[in-house]
């Protein structure tokens, strides 16, 4: 079927190329000209204004919206100004599910349909396929089946789960139609929350690996003013995190795509020279543990992890400086030097 | 080659049938006769006693010990008592590093090699092999590199990280040799710790999403002692998290071994219902606690994955009642019955 | 000065109280009249309806809500629907403050002058007054400053701190002008958060003395399930949590209030019995969190404080089932019935 | 009655004089001859060596060891040999318990009695008292209670808890018999971990509320990297800590000790210029994490308390750099600089 694409960065891009691959035509829309150009060149129509775009889609008309957060409001707003009833657009990026709530309401009163869109993937996508976590009604999601089938990973992508028979549902193909609006972000904000925990999880546990040498490289012991290493002699191992992820990668428990990712990181560079630390975080994190004080599900870890990324960018100093000035207050400690 | 192998739960007698599959020849061990009978019927060479299983262990000896944890230390030392300078034990379980460093130390004395192997791989190993984080002398450890490679999953059992060439490393086959004594079970040590906090990141986003239909089900909010929900209208999902946990297997960042587990226990049933939520937990999630303070490493993730743990089984309950007491004192709050 | 209160529960009647002795004139509402008849027999004057109410209040009229969250903003609501421009609303309760700054926006749209006012104290304030956060225009507040300082704890109420000179601030008397409207509930929802923090404190770490005797209770170590205490003997402390609160009133870094009714709990019944342990929270702990998310400030201590309350509740059950799922589905292991 | 005083640094020279004004007389020595004639000059009985310090002890000898932990050991053996059967040895530093249960079992082979103090207090305990956390056999800390009253700050420090009545126990005096061997130290280890927890509380909410204007200073918003904020305009109070502090030192349910501190140093200056956030640890608050590991006690918050100052030093630094290599692994996401 056909389906219009606006915003060609690269995942955009990318899913029309799986599309275009999968039979499907593309009619394509992005500020940059030279985006749409790239692509034209790949098979697929090129649009030169949203107007335009409008008028080279069949109707009623699908557009996918694949721009960065902070232009998805207006992007969208600006196609349902040249979109027509029954026409759908699809948010497929990482928006609020609050707003999608807000936004399906006032598309649907000029009869247009929205379908919310998480979706998984990163830079792997155009070979891997996107995992695709939607929301929307229930005859709009169906109908654009044929895209969502096309641009998800596929039944063959993993091994199927024990126990399951039959015709592989969606979900077993990469896709899942997860509730009406906003159920698609707000899988994919969770998502991203759980994300972050495992991706604390490795990185918390490496650096405990990565310090396993300190009994041998601080064998003075500590101060007055830092607690003194008990016993040195437990911690001499000079361990080899690239090969110790490498390793995992295989026959353990803690196998996973992200350890994939992990061990060529450290394969590149086992000191990570290139990076400060100073970790970014976007919204869905955020998102994820305003749903879980909502709802009040504990998520100690799922938190833990976003706050160690706020630290890591020195969010935490003025509470630091807080600290050792309540040390000095109560026992006279002046704080010690850094390194 | 040859290798002996006392204890024949799942795993020691998996290991075995994975060793006899690659050509190696066993002898074996248990303190059930019927499970030596058993291997002796798939070709192993089953021993009566722990004299007799030295007797028929080709000189020097390599025994590999894989018995539940709090019977390691003895059998060790009754192996010690049977086998003469030159042998070697190889402990496979979850022992403590800090044991391994003074059990080498001590069998070391009188001759005897020492390795550690921590073992990671659960019911799955026969197929799967299982992933080995080894620790000891560099000789012991390359004259035992068959047995390691026959038991280790092998080079086929993940794609290669890419920019990896050459000859593939004994990481790239499942299996390391990580350092001196403790360095192998030190290493499976923090893999289980980050383990526990895969695990819980999981849990806990699941958790949110099986709660993310409190908006519809208490429509009435909260009363004064419990905070109510300032926006209902955005917690209206039913959400099936088995097929959320299915979907997420194909194409999204966090596929993973773990997440394969999760889709197929929440496939049998959504409920869960055959578990009451009391989370045990084994040595290796604690001391990887004890080594992320003792080498100063920031550890709030596995850590508070540990805790929840010990939550689950009713630990914070004195905690929790002065809570309760705290606020009856301050606020003449008495305590809200439950549900 | 006049003022008049609607709400008489505790707080609000012995707001009254503290007026009254003060020399300050009060009108009182309630919707059950007899708290309005007990006042009027301390010397207040009674009002049978808000009209009423608005009838017998001086212009410009001030009244104070001191209603039940739930019931805060329709209260405001009727009061503003008999007042007139140039009256002032002072909302005393536990306000989401950015509800304030909207109903600020309306008030001021019809003339009317509000203030949102945090206030701390609890049952004991009749005596020790209340600590009170304000946020709203300059003039209003400072209109009200004879109110404010009379229900506040005053100068005496701490020693000055060191360094301090001259005329006393109201900060040194008990009460703050914060900001403009909502600074005061702002503040007093994080003052909240620290409370709940600082009771969790003295919650987990006289948790581990009231654990100090497991050497003694479970000499037989653990089993294969969970961990085995490596070193019962370090853990033989038959520790007396009541003396120990007590004696950590005098002299110690952390003596506080909170601990000065820890030790009245505990010496009432160290065991606790009264209560099950399922702890509520109210709003502002979960504002705090929301509030901490929004401005990247860590607060890794004040959200395991209100996520330790989720967990008392049972709000992680459906996570703790998927963690036993989880461990039966790689390791075979069946979950440990409860003792 | 008599106390000799090893080590008269702020701590043990304070003691001194406290006991000196209730009337008992004390012989000190400090490996500083200065520290020794200062207190002389006050009427104490100066040492030459620790020889000496013993032949001017009546027996049966009592001698408070109260030098820097790392000499602790060693000071106590010293004494051992220069003292006889019989004799005392108190250690009033912060000593790990576990090392008390040692020492104490070595001094009783030997006839010493052995008895261990946690001391808490700070620089002003000369006025406010210490307070004391005792293990020991009944007899010996029955015959030192002389010494144990005059230290610890007595009755009148603090108001009478509720419900007390009839003469007044020794934790009501600030002083208490804990337990055997180790239980003073392990208190007060505890006691040191409630003490970041109760910190961190403070420092984490007067960082939210430091943070509360991001509203009005970043009014552009986030980037593809970074989350914005998604409603600025509820973030637009610049708030006064310094005063914020003071004012909850009255009335409020978080008045404390900790926090007249907090308000001291905030009142000397706002921005804390004089540190950097490097924030020290000693031994107690890792002990403490140990303990609660050990006995299965959830600690979240005095964990995250703890880990927070690691992380102030920079140790999450690999963990962290460890996150944005993943992140550019799977997103392409370079690490934004710093500000």
């Amino acid at each position: 079927m056909q389906l219009g694409m606006v915003g060609l960065g690269r995942m955009g891009a990318n899913m029309v190329r799986r599309l275009t691959r999968a039979g499907h035509t593309c009619v394509v829309y992005d500020v940059n000209p030279d985006a749409v150009k790239s692509l034209e060149a790949e098979g697929a129509t090129g649009a030169a204004s949203l107007e335009d775009f409008a008028a080279k889609l069949d109707t009623p008309r699908a557009a996918w919206v694949m721009v960065p957060a902070a232009f998805t409001g207006e992007t969208i707003d600006q196609l349902a100004a040249v979109f027509e009833a029954g026409d759908i657009i699809i948010d497929g990026g990482n928006s609020y599910y609050q707003d999608d709530i807000r936004r399906a309401a006032a598309l649907r009163e000029r009869g247009l349909h929205f379908v919310d869109c998480g979706t998984s993937g990163g830079v792997f996508g155009l070979e891997r396929g996107y995992c695709l976590m939607i929301g929307g009604e229930d005859d709009t999601v169906r109908h654009l089946d044929p895209i969502f089938k096309s641009i998800a990973p596929g039944f063959d992508a993993a091994p199927r789960t024990p126990d399951s028979r039959g015709e592989p549902s969606t979900a077993e193909q990469g896709y899942l139609h997860c509730g009406p609006n906003g159920a698609g972000h707000f899988v994919k904000m969770v998502h991203n929350g759980i994300e972050y925990g495992i991706m604390a999880a490795y990185a918390e546990g490496l650096n405990v690996l990565h310090k396993a040498n300190v009994g041998a490289e601080h064998a003075g012991g500590g101060d007055a003013e830092t607690a003194p290493l008990d016993h040195p002699e437990y911690y001499r191992y000079d361990l080899d995190t690239a090969e110790i992820a490498e390793v995992w990668r295989r026959g353990s428990v803690i196998s996973s795509w992200l350890l994939d990712l992990t061990a060529h990181a450290l394969r590149q560079d086992p000191a990570l020279g290139g990076f400060a630390g100073r970790v970014s975080d976007s919204g869905e994190g955020r998102w994820t543990i305003h749903a879980a004080v909502d709802v009040g599900a504990p998520a100690h870890v799922l938190t833990a992890a976003l706050y160690e990324r706020f630290s890591s960018r020195g969010e935490a100093d003025f509470a630091d400086k807080l600290l050792s000035a309540m040390r000095k207050e109560f026992g006279g400690h002046d704080e010690k030097p850094g390194a």
